[in-house]
């Protein structure tokens, strides 16, 4: 589970790396975040050398990795990662088969873009409530009891209430994965109106200096303050 | 709790009704979902009887209320309202007080705003999932362990992958309560990018005859299909 | 051609108005802009004593009206248009006839609204000129030669990047004709995401206190900024 | 001015090609529209071997190329370039000079995204016209006389009523095109909901098969037909 792309490459193809090692019955897992490219990369390495790969990134933060609660996003080689399932058990809570490389990252590009549009649904239903007359922070608690109750909702709703942004999951970050989940439905011809009008605001939120909050910081953009969020 | 607002005026204004009893000292509670200027025409009613006139309309449905887990959004008097709260803690699982009267029905519109942009944002989810290789399924079952896991998502989801879209809540009243809110929101100068766009498709599934089935049935318009759907 | 609904209501209903003298063979045509409510109620009146009666409120401002260079929307009885066309050729360069009373007021909304929806369009390529390291002025001029080169682009372009907002329609005015085109679109349910879009900026403009100023300055708000034009 | 990339880059280093012949006091002239990347390859090569270099995209089809109608969209060297002017002035109506290499095609991106909004613009109105009791044709003929006066109004709108959409540019270049600019927009954080909300209605049109149609045929989109458009 290495920091980045290139970390992920020198583990492999640098001296004393796997592919030195690697070979007919053995396999490599790599549960890095990286790109389809990189992870093609080390996959076509590895089968050329005769082993097995699977790429299994983890979708989940710091706490879930501690607790064994990770959920766990394979993709590759079927035999290998079946394996792998015991030991998948005990690192995280549930793991997930996907098919082939590059589809781990494509479902987390899916799940954060749900993510981005409901940060924008929240942040417009505690401006609208505020605005109206209502307390935003009423609006959280008969939200917590309902059909549509879900732990970021509770997590973050009563930060963005006090402007407090520290950055669990960059800004930034979370409008470049709306923006490569907008590109892979470019590609396969999926309109989606909602999440481009979400993707909008984020953008918005980074021209105004946002990027580097927490990405409920769209939240200032929605009531239309410029900025002034704190980390 | 009445089926609707010429029923919630003919029990007080009619003969034999709420105002030949009500007085000082007395209260009077219409559970109910109605719109602002009914529950005025009560309130004010009542109040020129010496009476006191709580609102309290409830978010839930059928089964919550049979297990006593409702949710009471009250308005109005405040007084008869803390009287109340022994009984409202029978009925719901919780009871809120939301100040002047038609602060209940804004709630409910403001809740019912971000349902449907959830809703959408789930649609073009699936949608793109299932364009781009992934099992729209597994992205149910992904969603269900992560931050944005909400009880909604985990049981309109299988039904819309299977195209069944019986009606809890008609895509037509979900569309109508997205226009209250954001009509709402032009009332107080507040932009929602997010939810107009939701709303215009929402609009999109009307024009499709789509408006009497179930509002997930908003992922039939993010699917391109004209209208496949059954109730 | 009076100037608003009461003045409208007074030149026909009170003492020695129209309605008086109108009857068999007469026919009253109003070119006043009003609701269709107002029309309707005049049209009825003139009716039931014999008249008949047209609505023709005009498309173009002062400038076009000196020059005999108006728009004329008319819409009631279409011989009485007839007879009227020779004077609405002076009056104006051309007249439509549109059908029943209310159309002309609904025409004007419904042109409003691709008005309103160009000037965002104007304003976020203007924008992405500027960001790109592009001339806007440039933009402008190549525009003006182009196959979208239009008078709007030409008269409000240059006036826009100076941020001077001189207000020749007022930007809430143009917000509540986006209103209200986009109701008239939710009635016949038709979905209009652009025109949506666009209506959310200019309620994020009127948020900003830009709503006295011309509907142009919805260009700060594409900007970003919070309201530094002048009126 | 040649049909595509491959065919520029050969013209100028294949045997007896430009660059054979380039040297001090000598300039090359491309006409051809074609990206960033190409442009800057070649006006490097020119530029090692003492050349001058200017890239002169055009704005405008075949009519006014026969007509010497063109906009001259010129960037590169600024000297070459003013030497050429008085040849410009007999090619097109005008030409600009828009200072570095690849700013003729940003500066085409920006027109086309406006236009590709506009049309979005006018399909709205022309579907709400329709849907309420108005004659889109006379919508049209309003629209020419008022200041948002076109000619791709005047030219695509009657087409567009007859469903007929033979591609004088298809709608997959026009949505390649709104791509493009929204990724330069995303680059310099420019928030471009009215663009995005347009470019979404393209992608629809796309995943209908409509994409070698010319792009007005986004229009039957927004009527909410599913491809029923010709060529």
């Amino acid at each position: 589970m290495l920091s980045d792309p290139s970390a992920a490459l020198s583990v492999v193809f640098d001296k004393d790396g796997v592919l030195e090692q690697i070979g007919d019955g053995k396999g490599y897992i790599d549960m890095s975040t990286v790109d389809a490219a990189t992870s093609s990369k080390i996959s076509e390495a590895v089968k050329l050398k005769g082993g097995a790969f699977v790429e299994a990134p983890v979708s989940g933060s710091k706490k879930p990795a501690e607790d064994g609660q990770l959920v766990i996003l394979a993709a590759g080689d079927k035999k290998l990662y079946d394996e792998m399932v015991p030991a998948f058990d005990v690192l995280g809570k549930k793991s997930f088969f996907l098919g082939e490389i590059g589809n781990g990252a494509k479902m987390k590009l899916v799940v954060n873009m749900i993510m981005g549009s409901m940060m924008n649904s929240l942040s417009e239903g505690l401006c609208l409530a505020d605005k109206s007359g209502l307390s935003p922070q009423t609006l959280l608690d008969v939200l917590d009891l309902g059909a549509i109750a879900n732990p970021m909702f509770k997590l973050k709703g009563p930060a963005m209430l006090q402007g407090s942004y520290s950055p669990a999951f960059p800004l930034k970050h979370q409008q470049k994965d709306m923006r490569l989940a907008l590109a892979l439905g470019d590609e396969n011809a999926v309109s989606m109106p909602v999440s481009a009008a979400a993707n909008e605001a984020f953008k918005k939120a980074r021209s105004l200096g946002l990027g580097d909050l927490d990405f409920s910081a769209v939240y200032e953009v929605v009531k239309g303050a410029g900025g002034s969020g704190q980390a």
